[in-house]
């Protein structure tokens, strides 16, 4: 695999006179690939069918002519004034009612068909146009999608389509009426129509009212995205469909909407993402202010990388100070070089900035690119470089996949949206507990796979962990029974039906001849009521109250008795939500039941496996010395002192580094 | 009297097969009560006229047949989907603007001259079907009056009814005007058609037009319900008319609902209500989690003990983990005996547990009932089996009444509206000023009754206490005059005219000869900048520049020399919010004075007299030996030493216990 | 200059018969000046075209009688109810798309047309009925603009108007792409009425876009204040024409609405603009709680001062506590005399209290007045007493002009909405770092002068500072250029073009013979991570990475290396934002060097010169020594042992004092 550099670039931003000379500095610096045109309606198209795509052609050429592969974007992320003043009701409504109005991006409805139709309008004519151009290597659908919280809408044409797909989910409203429990309150409905969207209730709705929303509205992106990428395919053979999910954004089903493209990609702002989307308190945020959360990367890497099976991309690194979180600090001198190889020790295949040059005007004049807005190299520019050069040293020396890890983690959206609606206790946020678990393992320097909660293929893996599951498709369930590798389950798996009800055999709903358990209650806890554990560290946030059949042991109890972890074979269950230290040492202790060799890092450092290399990464303001961990060689890349923000790759030998 | 337990049951969310069943278990129990019916609307009439009360019928009879009393509830807090659809103007309107729809329960406007009659009409049809079945022991108005904040509305249909209500108040614009000081701002209006309601105002509505609508909704919640009780006593002869209050909820004035109730009864979450309604700090919500505010449902059973004039229940008590607090925890083993014991130490004659089972469907699946979803027994129920057991152990051993408390507190539902309109300080909190001298009575062992503002009687109590009331009624004024007993008025106790403007000759507004002393001036303070008090202890939050005639006394001043406890012959006036250690001080010394035996309790015991018997209730996690308060002799219930969660009984004797 | 006292009293609201008794005891009292009728239209106009203005003469005669002179205010923040129900759509309308309602003040939109001529007509009628009467010494133009954050409104008239201000200044829509880069999320228009007004996006709108808003918002006040000055001027010749602003009031340009004033006046509210309005933490508040904080007033006092070229009042002055504020303490004795008496010390003509006697009823009956609702004098009214007698008895010994001051600060509204608009980071506020910048030159006992940025004069001045200047006007370009004394420029000082674009040489767009410094790099911090400087002290929250020609000299540097303060010749460029203590140290070193003589101030004393006059002020609870300070003789005024809420005024003598 050739592993690959890339930008965003606005051609229409610039006098074009200048793209000639952008390009060709592009490809002095070892960038291959270059992203263009997904914000540019409104000169692809100023008035209703005014095509204007004369400038977008010479554009492209001007890139292809200088050795670049440029990833099409389609321009439906920011309809034009014009199409919005033709059909108003496309715009979304927030849930407090409010129209979300034109004036930045995003401003469209998911549900609203008459817009889905400009959208093909549009992306048909792009792909006719520019399909079989051989300077178009890929194309991006849309941007970001979900971006300022955009899959949800409470609009006429979301309350219409939401209707629409229940009577085809449950064809009579007595199927809704008993999956939903309406009978509860009195909410009964005699017919589709009468269904309203579940906000501005005068209480809590319906969990399984909105749970149904949410997957009827991750619906909705999936069916968008599959639109566009239909017609690229059919228009533009050979090329990669790409998106760009954002982090930590949860609001629709990635697994779905990846399946419609060829190549997850994602958006990379460490500094921006630790600021602003981060669970850790302050002194954390402090730690690594310029550097981002050493875990927060390498996890959408490790997802995104799931969610196209195996092929991925960066689309968009942060390469200095961003504008949009609350404080936008410069990053360390080193980390949009390590950023950039974290990204390919994760398997990724194109790591591409964002962007050029920085846009002196409009809302993003403050996000910084590799150029200054005078055209002077920023400091990003020469971390690229580095990284351009060093990628160049190692062709041929990684290996081209990166493999399987040694831990599954089942990832599942739809879980994410049932415990936003029923958190039962403030804390309970599913990407919080998944995260836990994931810095866990990374912590003991053991390398990380996902897999969907619908269709996992768990085959390989020595250990899976299941998390905060919101119910068990059968398919899974299949796997756990048929994997010969060891299970961690829960907090709070399987506690739901599919209707979102507690399943009558109450959680987590496992067959007895598997794991023999039953949660007889839950409760829920401030953060300064921990419940203490034997032998050490607590349960926090939540908290399960176990019971066992005979053939299940007990392998930790809380210090009121109640069983913590319990097992039977290589099957266990957890009964709460452990602190840092107590599920390091569980997860310490089922790694090592799995044949799994761990050791245990500090927070600033961490490993990834790719293939037969390790690489080692310094997220620390102090160096780090590898010899620690058994590196008995000079890596291939860097050394076995690891400065800060410090990159070193090494082999696997059979006797380890 | 007979001291009796309920359960709250919904047979619409079971087969019709489990109901024979269920009815037998609870009898088994010891249950004799059960509420039904009251969110069923959907089930009694799936289309209007439609009406299906056969189920219904079936249910009572099997509940009957198996000797138990029913509690059959109007189902008007769930009115169904085709009536909203009839009548969309029915629905709530929050303070900003917004509809507050369909979808989960109380969604109706008090205001609502249709939505009324709708109201009238299905509890005429369901009183004239069940009224004289012999299974029917009372009725329940409704469910949970003001909760999810549903009195006030500001919907076209509450604008028009405010008019409608200010035109037979003031007759003419121009004494509404006078009344409002509407000159203040040129708000004054030539027509009661061009009041608007007080919300959306671009600063501060005029608080005397605040206090005119908050009048006026409390009173739409009186007609609201005494239409439905109208309805049942003219058809059920015989039955008590039962509304089930909520804690800590003063939207309404409860005394003036009360007057049309047979029985006020209210539903107690003790661990809900800590995390979710109380003012206590951080340390004090850990200390309390698995117990409750030791002094809260106490204050509540006393409140509401006085709202219908003696007789009372608890219609719903916390069996478990609730779903609805921030943070939900489990109940320290014993709690739910002690509560419910409690509930009978301060009069109740009815302690009905929420719910059976606990729903594995729709918006409280996550809420505990006596059984839990599989039909299992839950912790719940097996404290509600002793407490079942010991009632008839000490059957006819107890007292019928609770007779007179020791204290008297004035508790003024308008005065929880004013300081709300016009808190002058953040901190300024009916609730919780009012709160804060129950608990300090509490600490010193006092039993406490509560007495209206406008209709209280006096007579017998030593000591009356009345803190922050708004305004005086000529009926407390002479009250108070004819009261031989020590009083205590103050912070801020009649401040206001009652069309909410500073009494001329300036608060207390007392006549000169009961205590000559007047407020020349208030302050609000930050809580850390509180009033020291000369001999310890300070003010908090607020307090009041006291001149005073000369012969009245000046009991505490302030450090810097300004009176803060003033007082002529039995008649005292407190010019501040004190500490809690002063308070306690502060009501010692009148105690004393008044001949009150008291002795200073921890935190976590508290006592309560009934009739010729003490009570005592451990809420903390250690024992608390009973005999360093003087209990001599062994309990007829309980031990002396006084388990964590233990309840203890004891006959007083002349010499005390 | 004869110094004079005033008072606001409102006629309508006391009867006719209390009036005379009123007048009188004001000019007993030393006051000579009375505002009134300033929310009167209701009274004066209470229907359509039904003035009733016989009372309001009775009014002016009594006071004019007992030798006062009036200040008429225009009734216009108070339009009555059957004005706005004649033309609804006058009110304005919140960013959220709440219309804000009637039953306040305020409830009114700049840009609606239909409204300004309402108030042009009843400020011609008012004009003519009393612009000649000799009680009357001047007019207040409606009153506190802004208030209540009224100067931005979202209504359809602001929407036209904003367009049709938009096609005044652009042109064409061409330009205004352009100017604004609406290319860049396709925000073109091709038609001003394309243009939405800038609140309810997805996500931030242009920052371009909304600065023209804010510019545009502000001209509006300034249309209207302007409509009422020419009506004023026209009709009611030699009488003066203010308007009173408020404190940490920016959203309007008040040197523009200065510029139609004859005299700039404030509502000086000290304590309750610490609660409400001050950046400063909890122990600087406890410890002011009862003074208010030292700079606060004086800040103002400074800024308004400049806004009519020197004129200027305090039309509103805390007599006591007030009611709107989140607490509102009672102020130390002698700090109502202190506030007095420190607005004559930076130059104020007229000190009016607000208000004579506290009103009982409506919003404001909790704000206390000279006199108590019964009519005793409060606090206030004895200090108002003693500052009336103490200007008697320095009449004639101070100067009539307050002279030029040690330092210019350059102040500039438009950059207090650009920073709001783009702060970058959170706590990024123009006020809060100007007011920095005024607090460490008042630590340093120097006197302050704003001047406007876009038609400054810095001569005279032998330092100026320029602290996150938004864009250079040529004009105050020019003045540096032209200046010989020393100046300060930054941070983030001309880091915008006047589009709200980085300039393209990048900031602070200085030409390179001023000062050879271009801003690389910027970025934002948390509180918890500053940026430590060689030498000790910090930036917090901003910092920038400067670059420097050869002849620039670099002062200050970070301890990364990055240069802080550099220098050419006199001219200095600060790259960040200094704690405290830094930039005391940095503004001694510049204020040495410019040969200004400073001394440090304990946090609670505070100094002023006015002519050949020095004030001390001692906003402390403990005496301070001012011999500490060279007081070598007894002052004028007060002692050199200056009291706790303490006043002193001593000659400046050519060795100092």
């Amino acid at each position: 695999m050739n592993r690959t550099l890339g930008v965003c670039y606005y051609p229409e931003h610039w006098p074009e006179t200048q793209w000639a000379d952008d390009a060709a500095r592009m490809a002095r610096l070892g960038l291959t690939h270059v992203r263009i045109g997904e914000f540019a309606w409104s000169r692809l198209e100023p008035r209703r069918g005014a095509y204007d795509f004369d400038w977008l052609r010479r554009a492209i050429d001007t890139l292809h002519g200088a050795g670049l592969k440029v990833v099409l974007g389609t321009p439906t992320a920011t309809p034009p004034k014009w199409l919005v003043d033709e059909m108003p009701d496309m715009l979304p409504v927030g849930a407090d009612g409010s129209v979300r109005g034109f004036g930045s991006r995003r401003h469209y409805d998911f549900s609203h068909d008459g817009y889905l139709e400009e959208c093909k309008r549009i992306t048909l004519a792009l792909a006719r146009a520019f399909g079989e151009h051989p300077g178009i290597a890929a194309w991006q659908t849309d941007n970001e999608y979900d971006c300022h919280n955009t899959t949800l809408s409470y609009s006429a044409a979301a309350r219409a389509g939401f209707q629409a797909w229940l009577q085809r989910k449950y064809q009579s409203p007595d199927a809704l009426n008993r999956a939903w429990g309406t009978v509860f309150w009195s909410m009964e409905v005699a017919d589709f129509g009468e269904v309203e969207l579940p906000n501005l209730t005068v209480t809590e709705a319906n969990p399984a009212h909105v749970m149904d929303f949410r997957r009827y509205a991750s619906d909705m992106v999936v069916r968008f995205n599959k639109a566009q990428a239909d017609i690229i395919r059919a228009h533009s053979p050979g090329r990669d469909v790409i998106h760009n999910f954002m982090g930590r954004t949860l609001a629709f089903d990635h697994f779905a909407v990846g399946a419609d493209l060829d190549i997850s990609s994602w958006d990379s702002y460490p500094l921006g993402f630790l600021e602003d989307r981060s669970d850790q308190n302050d002194d954390w945020k402090r730690q690594f202010a310029r550097a981002g959360d050493p875990d927060f990367q390498a996890f959408h890497h490790d997802l995104y990388r799931a969610t196209s099976k195996g092929r991925w991309w960066v689309m968009e690194q942060q390469p200095g100070p961003v504008n949009w979180a609350p404080h936008n600090p410069a990053p360390r001198d080193g980390m949009v070089r390590l950023w950039s190889w974290e990204a390919f020790a994760h398997g990724a295949e194109t790591m591409s900035y964002f962007r050029w040059r920085q846009a002196p005007f409009a809302q993003e004049q403050m996000h910084a690119g590799l150029l200054r807005p005078d055209s002077i190299e920023a400091e990003g520019y020469f971390e690229a470089a580095q990284v351009a050069k060093e990628l160049g040293e190692l062709e041929g020396e990684l290996d081209d996949k990166a493999g399987l890890a040694d831990v599954a983690i089942v990832f599942d959206y739809p879980s994410a949206w049932a415990w936003e609606i029923q958190p039962q206790g403030r804390e309970f946020d599913y990407f919080r507990l998944v995260f836990d678990f994931y810095r866990s393992l990374r912590r003991l320097g053991l390398s990380v796979d996902f897999v969907p909660g619908d269709t996992p293929s768990l085959e390989g893996y020595r250990l899976v962990v299941i998390p905060g599951l919101f119910t068990w498709s059968p398919a899974l369930l299949e796997a756990i029974k048929a994997h010969d590798g060891h299970v961690l389950i829960g907090p709070r798996s399987g506690s739901k039906t599919a209707d979102f009800a507690i399943p009558q055999g109450l959680p987590p709903a496992l067959p007895d001849d598997l794991l023999g358990v039953r949660v007889a209650r839950i409760e829920t806890l401030r953060a300064d009521t921990p419940v203490p554990i034997q032998g050490g560290g607590t349960f926090q946030f939540w908290r399960e109250y176990l019971e066992v059949n005979a053939e299940t042991e007990t392998i930790l109890s809380a210090k009121d008795g109640v069983p913590a972890l319990v097992a039977k074979g290589n099957c266990h269950y957890l009964g709460g939500w452990p602190d840092a230290d107590l599920l390091l040492e569980i997860l310490q202790g089922l790694s090592a039941n799995a044949g799994l060799s761990v050791r245990e890092l500090p927070d600033e450092v961490r490993l990834r496996r790719h293939g037969h290399h390790v690489f080692a990464f310094n997220y620390g303001a102090t160096p780090f010395d590898l010899t620690d961990l058994g590196w008995s060689r000079e890596p291939l890349l860097g050394s076995r002192r690891l400065e800060p923000s410090g990159v070193a790759v090494t082999q696997l030998s059979d006797a380890g580094y």
